[in-house]
């Protein structure tokens, strides 16, 4: 095996313990000859690992009762959708916080439905904040307020949950579910894609507060109806199992790990540690605002953009993969999800230390 | 390894060789030191994997250009909706066959847009056959004319495409594409789920011709917008990565195999032999007449219900797997799809001979 780190975006590095295990276990889980993807959904092989993804998840993130885990299809393009097709009922405005790529995706769909109100826009700064929230704006006839809470393009982070008082939160958590700590209780839905640090592409987790469901907007898709997908343990279609097995090693490895408070610990001293190498640097930069830096994904820029290339080149050399910015952006970035090792974050600023000095 | 065939109808078994292979490159494809399931879906290894999949599906089944390939999520259960959003138009009626419980459903969900003609039903005759064509009605102002090529659970299979005339027909091929030749020019639109004769679960496959984009039903979620899925080659949002890998894998292996008329022979041959065995038998029955029998999925009830657990323990025991038929209809069903080899087959009549013996 090549010993590379990898810095993608997502899909994105799976923690090496977990793909070991599936390695190990991918043409025969547990003797019965079949790989999971072979299995019917509805086989009690299949039943059990999903029932143990849904408790484990349950576990790490202290989801209460009445809240249901979803497993769905479709990425945050399809939430994207689906929440106000679920949430608005009678009402037609909804709260969206704009801090983003991510969250400008979310309005831009959301507004096929509903007049949104942006609450706050970090636009003008070409979203390297977030707005105090002394400057926030909500509408009163809110059916709910979102908000993206990792900018996975731009990183820029919500350092802790908006304070929205009364009104209910939604949450698109793609880029930091796991991370850290979160009050799920203070949330009406929180959904991510799995491709970050959760497992595969093609799979999409919706926890939502059961009295949330059943609202759907008439006259729309089923399959845009949470209820249809909660009152058939998302199997109402044939779920993407695999990757809804990866994600139960993944939660298997969190817990073994020490579990969310063990990793957001990890993960502060990794971010932590690579923004200190750049602001001590005179030839890297990173231009978000500090209270509102991601701790997962971390842009950055080279005193030159000329050599962004020969940085890629160099990097990729050594085994350091994918630190291209997103296109929109330009520069660098390395994503640093869970699985991430501190010893990723060691080699990458070692790498642009010496590459610092042979060019600066 | 535990030596097994495994009958299940979905998602189902894999050719060894995929599996193998799929193994081998699991942690490290081809010394890059990632997974398919970490690479960035923009990489240049992703897309290299993404084109080769999409190349090699356009010469099993010969494609013609003016048609494009798309990979998306949701399974058919999203397609039954997709499809009258996208291909109605301005008009309200479309035609569609109900020949089994899948087509039920698609009837179902294309009710909530449109006004459905059933061309034939084989309901009055619980789904064991498929009407004669000179008793089929078609509407004239139908936007298009549907239809389910094989029912997976009741195991009923148009033995060839229906001939609607100059109308153009919609096929949900789910479990029989890749079975035998089609004429790809005569469809709209051909779709199917991943989990039978392609690869894994949370993969969805449309073939749809060029000029039937862009005429998507206004203020619907855009997801369902084959167009913008079309024009963003399906990276409109994060495709299910692994899925489609492991869709090339097969792809590949199909072509490795003969291609199509190799595999369809190999079926047609599968079929026979397995129906001849139940035939045969005074303690086996398979309800459906013989000109519909699927290639695919073959059920058939014991002369006796009271020994179907005891069927399905002992044929377990000696690595026959999920033989239950589906919980709707009862019996036994053996699915029998592209990656079941004719040794699967052979020991599954052996075991049926022994236990008819022993028990009839």
């Amino acid at each position: 095996m090549t010993a590379v780190y990898n810095f993608a975006a997502g899909p994105a590095m799976i923690a090496c313990d977990v793909m070991q295990q599936a390695r190990e276990e991918f043409i025969d889980w547990q003797g019965t000859g079949m790989s999971v993807m072979e299995m019917s959904h509805r086989g009690k092989d299949f039943m059990g690992i999903a029932a143990q993804a849904n408790a484990d998840l349950r576990m790490l993130l202290n989801i209460p009762d009445n809240y249901k885990i979803l497993w769905l299809q479709g990425g945050a393009s399809t939430q994207f959708g689906m929440l106000p097709l679920n949430l608005l009922g009678a009402r037609k405005d909804a709260d969206y916080f704009c801090t983003g790529a991510w969250s400008k995706k979310a309005i831009k769909e959301a507004q096929r439905f509903c007049q949104v109100n942006i609450v706050a826009s970090g636009e003008s700064e070409n979203f390297t904040t977030i707005p105090e929230s002394n400057t926030w704006q909500f509408n009163p006839d809110a059916a709910y307020v979102h908000y993206t809470s990792n900018e996975t393009i731009q990183g820029v982070q919500f350092a802790d949950m908006p304070d929205v008082g009364d009104k209910f939160l939604v949450a698109d958590m793609s880029s930091d579910i796991l991370s850290r700590r979160i009050d799920v209780a203070r949330y009406g839905v929180i959904y991510a894609g799995a491709q970050k640090n959760i497992g595969p592409s093609g799979l999409s987790i919706v926890i939502i507060r059961e009295d949330l469901l059943g609202n759907v907007t008439p006259n729309m898709p089923s399959m845009y109806d949470y209820k249809i997908h909660a009152d058939n343990d998302s199997m109402y279609n044939t779920p993407p199992t695999f990757a809804w097995y990866m994600a139960g090693l993944t939660f298997q490895w969190l817990l073994k790990e020490g579990g969310i408070e063990a990793i957001a610990q990890r993960n502060q001293h990794k971010a932590e540690k690579l923004y200190a190498a750049i602001d001590m640097s005179g030839f890297y930069r990173n231009p978000v605002a500090k209270p509102y830096r991601s701790r997962m994904n971390v842009p950055f820029i080279l005193a030159d953009a000329k050599l962004d290339a020969r940085f890629l080149e160099e990097a990729a050399r050594v085994g350091l993969l994918n630190l291209k910015g997103h296109r929109s952006v330009g520069g660098m970035r390395a994503s640093i999800y869970n699985a991430m090792p501190e010893a990723g974050i060691d080699a990458l600023i070692e790498f642009m230390q010496t590459f610092e000095k042979e060019h600066a």
